[in-house]
């Protein structure tokens, strides 16, 4: 089965981001990999969580939805006491990974809110919620930088992008779309730092398992794969980027 | 005070459809009033609820929801079984309204999920929801056009379009954004159909009273407003108009 | 269908009220309306909602219930985390009509609690409630009436009454019962004061709609309504009665 | 410290029924026991919980719920998901004290819902409950007579009913309201069948504990009161009494 | 029918204690009644409820679970709001019953936390759980007896252990394991001091009463049980029993 | 510095097993790491999830907690629909890593229920749950053997086991106890079959980074721990081992 749209197994969907999407949140951005869309949105509150109170350090926290249109089949919201268990998982990666890159010393005692919040969802959307948040969280800093002591710089100790790895049909293939997902062997989530040091591998077997050399060759593809995606990342932000 | 923008009293915010706009959900249309932005959707559901099983009818039911970074301060998400009472009012007004001008007889045992998400919130989401859930509704209805009987003709009996008035610094204004909500003294939502006849009327008065006559300039208002609202949703949707 | 209990279109329901009705509360009023039985009381707490702490400001909110057999079908509880849409929307109601003709500021720093439980349910529950509530917190500020610097007068600036109105086989109808309720193809509303203002209309077509001169009848035949229960709850509360 | 108004050790509260006190549910029965006041209702459903269906076998269940102005200080609802560990208490044991004397092979494939709902709380609102939902019982099976093959006395085996008794200030006292149950030191929860026997013995200490001779002195002071009530229970149900 | 495993009437099962079971808890104790095994222990918190602050006083509390394979069909896992009803009832059990031996005025601004978390059930879990918590408490109080002003013997005013009896086959008997509680006409639990006297006695009619007789049968079989049972916790805490 | 208890960076804890530790589920280990302990029941269920009926295939879930005294600061319990997040990224966790050896298509309509709660952790809860886990299941399907068409040599495809590696103090660790994965700057689990290949690798820097060497260290230290824990869950299933 060759790849939806002729894609080489080594392409990236195309990507795109559109900052300041929306004007109510500091940072708001709209990142599209080929037809998944996520709305990514970076908020700043001046309180910390109460095991943080009085220790002058910041916090990050990230929360995950799915909108439910954002389906073939509607995804019913989540109400009354019922957990989707995959959106606390996906949250939860989201916030750590993007609190390995800031220095919440220097954040000062503020919160930093990240929303992701899928508008169409075609594979990947956990990975494009990174990626996005990133681009949303340096604009939320730009909106309080002259309250940060070190200044943005200070705050963001490097860039962080995050992209899925597979096998399909035998093949390992970087950014698999929804129809590749489902059909994986294996699939695996990595999320990097703009100087190529991992934050988080996740690599799942599916109904089945994958040897060292797989392994092997889908760290490689995902680490050419957030290469180019950080400096797609770095091209949006343009003057904004903190870390020249 | 004078308006924001230097508007007329009489006069609509900017307001504008985008259809199609995600290709997960047969209707998808991102409306726009003024900064106010939403995000309608509309699924159809081969199923109907229990108490319709059987009986050959169809239902039509409404979500609203708000992004957490559509609002200035983050609005937190319902979680664990917390209610937010303004949103199941606005989902229930949303239903009623749709139902008014669906012939959920002709529809066939299917149920049409309005879903609206607001992105961006300034003021007159419920109205620009209901406004912007009629034309996602007429696109999903094209979805199933060849399974309907009697057409889409057979199923909407008119169209519907809603919008806000208010009495602000004691002058009747329509189309509130949100510092004039914020600080009108009465408040009314109008749902209309294209025909010029009521749906809902619901007018409060904000910790204050409101006389006959002022109710009257209200209607007024709004009813003017409707028309042009109603010809907005007729130029965006073209030949889709079902109601030639 | 002539109407049941052979009443005139421009009729009430009898309408009672007990004062007193139990001792735990300070407020605690018995409404009927037909057979239509709510239980209003009104707690005086002396705390406030964190919002408006250190404000020197009070607050009034509702809640309102079904017990479980006040329908003919038994009525399930709330439990677990499910919500009752229309409950929500009714206390909503309910808080807003009262809180527009009190005067927060005169209350000093006390929330008044307003609680309407159902015991009959045959239709108008809600405006009964609203009817009943008025009473009520008059008799709850009567026991807190040395701690109120201006009295009950500087915090009452009117009273509130509400009656619903429909139209029912094409004859606009005043205080439907509920085998009209069921029936109707407009439902309306009103909330207004004692002066003859309005404080909420709240018209609602049920899969149907209607024109400006039904709305226009149906406003007048409330407006006659809401007087005569105006009248009502001035002579049961007597010497009680704050506006004289 | 007397009893408040003079009454004996050995006095019941004057106990009344008021039977048919709504329209709505068949069975409905408002009990007051001094000022404590329980609306006692009873419905009957066509259908049983899944465990029983298709065993020809009938159930029978209860709840109860105080209204928030039943208690001087206002009692919070129970809602989103929080649990009344008491109210849950008590309703599993009014369900089980009138199983025990309900034939439920001879009710057939029906359920008995029994709400008790407490609209004034002064002490001993659970026994009141178990004594007012007999009473409400009889008369939701007088609406189904004709469908008991073996009539209602192949239904009820025998009448039930309750009372408090406790030791306050080194005496044991019958029926405590609220300011005795408060102070006591043991509390015992009686229930009985008119015929004399036991369904449940609940007895408590408070912080404390009790001898065997006080443990009989509380047993013979209940069941010379639940005579008593057995009495009262005869009284008003007249010719529905069903076991003569 | 008799007795499994050839058990007189008046025989307990064999009952044992495994103190210090697990590190983490300060008190941590495994018992096991026959097949019935339950884990207690008890943490001690630094803190008391909001309703104790600043009084000096301290809190105990409790908490009742099964485990999921702790019964021959898996049993569900309390989920998003719903509630065991039978739980709550049994963990207000437990906490009362150590309340009455606990002097909470000698304990400081501390809570004492019971759970009770059932590895096996057989029958008897509640009356198990009180009596291994006893000794579960005991082990905790040692953790902080140096900042007791009057020693654990100023805490502990006495011990207190549990079991049930009931009548099955007509027989009365001790100890009841699973078997026989399923088919029991009378069930009792019954909680008593190593002094003798009662703390809480509750019998229960299973769809079935009982005479006064039969009650008194009872009391006698479980306070001969109490004894036996209370000498075991005696001779498992040795030297730390703190009542010589 | 060094490891607590001299051990050796690639030196596992004590690891044992006690099977068939309560009567009342077919499936019943302790599982011991170190002082690490968790119960892992398997319980066989002879129904399906709705999304398989019908389908002759089987199922596999799994469910993780902690018991509230299993770690040295309470931990409180899920209530109220509270959500615990990480339990829930656990549970979804533990039930890949057995689908991934189970042949779902040879189990017949039936369900594995897992269970893994926590008696005391020190660390590695959600590893040593897996590697119980695998013996569980092994004695639960013993209980079924002669329903299994291919027995169970054709519902277990491999065995599975899990364990943690990280680096502390810039030393790459086996198997971290609490102390150690507190302050690990990099945390990773690896799931792998008795066949040497891959389940799940799930590496996270902890606030932290690391590179592809680090990761590659991290491997290979866990894949030896593996081959070590694969030993002894077939030494301690000894004939049930169905895999020679």
């Amino acid at each position: 089965m060759p790849r939806p749209a002729a894609r080489r197994p080594d392409q990236l969907r195309p990507l795109s981001f559109k900052r300041k999407y929306t004007g109510s949140a500091p940072g708001s951005v709209l990142v599209k990999a080929g037809r998944t869309t996520v709305l990514c949105t970076c908020c700043v509150d001046s309180k910390v969580p109460d095991f943080l109170v009085g220790k002058g350090k910041g916090w990050l926290t990230a929360e995950y939805g799915m909108l439910p249109g954002s389906t073939n089949t509607r995804k019913a919201r989540d109400k009354g006491g019922k957990v989707d268990g995959r959106s606390v998982e996906i949250q939860r990666l989201i916030g750590r990974s993007l609190r390995a890159i800031v220095n919440l010393d220097a954040l000062g005692e503020r919160t930093l809110w990240i929303d992701c919040d899928v508008i169409e969802a075609d594979g990947g959307t956990r990975t494009a919620s990174i990626t996005g948040a990133f681009v949303a969280l340096v604009d939320a800093l730009q909106s309080v930088k002259k309250d940060l002591p070190a200044g943005i710089a200070g705050v963001l100790k490097d860039s962080v992008a995050a992209v899925s790895v597979g096998i399909v049909d035998g093949e390992p293939r970087l950014d698999l779309e929804y129809v590749e997902d489902r059909d994986a062997d294996v699939d695996m989530n990595l999320v990097m730092t703009g100087s190529g040091k991992f934050i988080e591998v996740q690599g799942t077997g599916e109904e089945a398992t994958y040897t060292r050399a797989e392994l092997d060759s889908l760290l490689a593809l995902g680490t050419a794969g957030i290469e180019q995606i950080t400096k797609a990342q770095r091209a949006t932000l343009g003057k904004a980027w903190p870390l020249a």
